[in-house]
């Protein structure tokens, strides 16, 4: 095999750059998170892993409720220094953006970022170092002008980017290469 | 606030397009997986959400041992077709690779694929209609030629694509906009 074996820690390419709001004590706190996915279609649940160190996993914790926000091209550096700097050393973290309120009670969102998830936490899973929250996604909160012609959110207009370890590097998204549960049917290798 | 909320059914964007590789009762197989990402950094840990109802959970839970290879922007037909096509329903995806082996029994990988990580299951969590494998990370199978002067993988060199839902479209990685943990050093906003 041509292959080489670079050893345990293997990453993911590229993973989706998020900011994760919650409310602490000191008020509503955003967090750079990349390590986070849907998980479920039916009921929509997400997962996001994060260090039990954090003070955003505390304020998670309490309230059982976060908001999931996705930053643009255009917010990298706001972004990345929400994640150089911490809550729990006196950051306040809301002061760079407007703060917004859904439906629930606590899920800080971000009104400068194209789209934020409501989520209602449903489990949390301990995996030593970081905790899982699994969460339910009960809102989605965009902008009419990110919607395509469908009504769905367009990542050519919102823009999101995506971060590779551990070379540590912010992407934007690229061309489209083809289209889902369509592109396989002219598949002629098979 | 200008945000319009359009319902439950929010996405993350974009996500990362992997195969995963598992052995059935038919032989090795490999199935399309978008909701796929790190956990936890150490030990290196990540989690896959998967209809309980593929022939791939089952070979997973079986063996509790699979694979995560990243397909390239070369091979988006045959990777859709792998989502359009089951194990279950007689198609043998394996002849559409080369099949190899690294450190465990029953993590089948692709050797056409820049990047396979080999996992070793954690913990499977119910979710209802999915369960979501959290695993272990045991190697990270690449070739040099996909590896930076760092010696690590480039995603420039692997060309990995991702997904957007429900509007289902592949995405190539686009230009970097930023290096993590030190854009935001220069930030003023603050």
């Amino acid at each position: 095999m041509p292959k080489v074996n670079i050893g345990e820690q293997g990453f993911i390419y590229p993973m989706p750059m998020t900011l994760v709001g919650a409310d602490l004590a000191s008020g509503p706190n955003f967090m750079p998170i990349a390590w986070i996915n849907r998980v479920q279609m039916s009921p929509p649940r997400l997962a996001a892993g994060m260090n039990k160190a954090h003070a955003t996993n505390a304020g998670i914790r309490e309230h059982g409720e976060f908001s999931v926000c996705l930053p643009s091209v255009d917010q990298v550096a706001v972004t990345d220094w929400c994640g150089l700097n911490s809550a729990g050393r006196g950051a306040d973290k809301s002061a760079l953006f407007t703060v917004v309120r859904g439906n629930l009670e606590h899920a800080p969102m971000i009104a400068e970022c194209p789209l934020c998830l409501e989520c209602r936490v449903f489990q949390v899973v301990d995996l030593g170092s970081h905790e899982l929250f699994v969460a339910d996604i009960v809102a989605t909160w965009t902008e009419e002008r990110f919607l395509d012609d469908a009504g769905n959110p367009d990542v050519t207009l919102m823009r999101p980017f995506t971060l590779t370890m551990p070379d540590n590097r912010y992407w934007a998204v690229g061309e489209q290469v083809g289209k889902a549960w369509a592109e396989g049917r002219a598949f002629e290798g098979a």
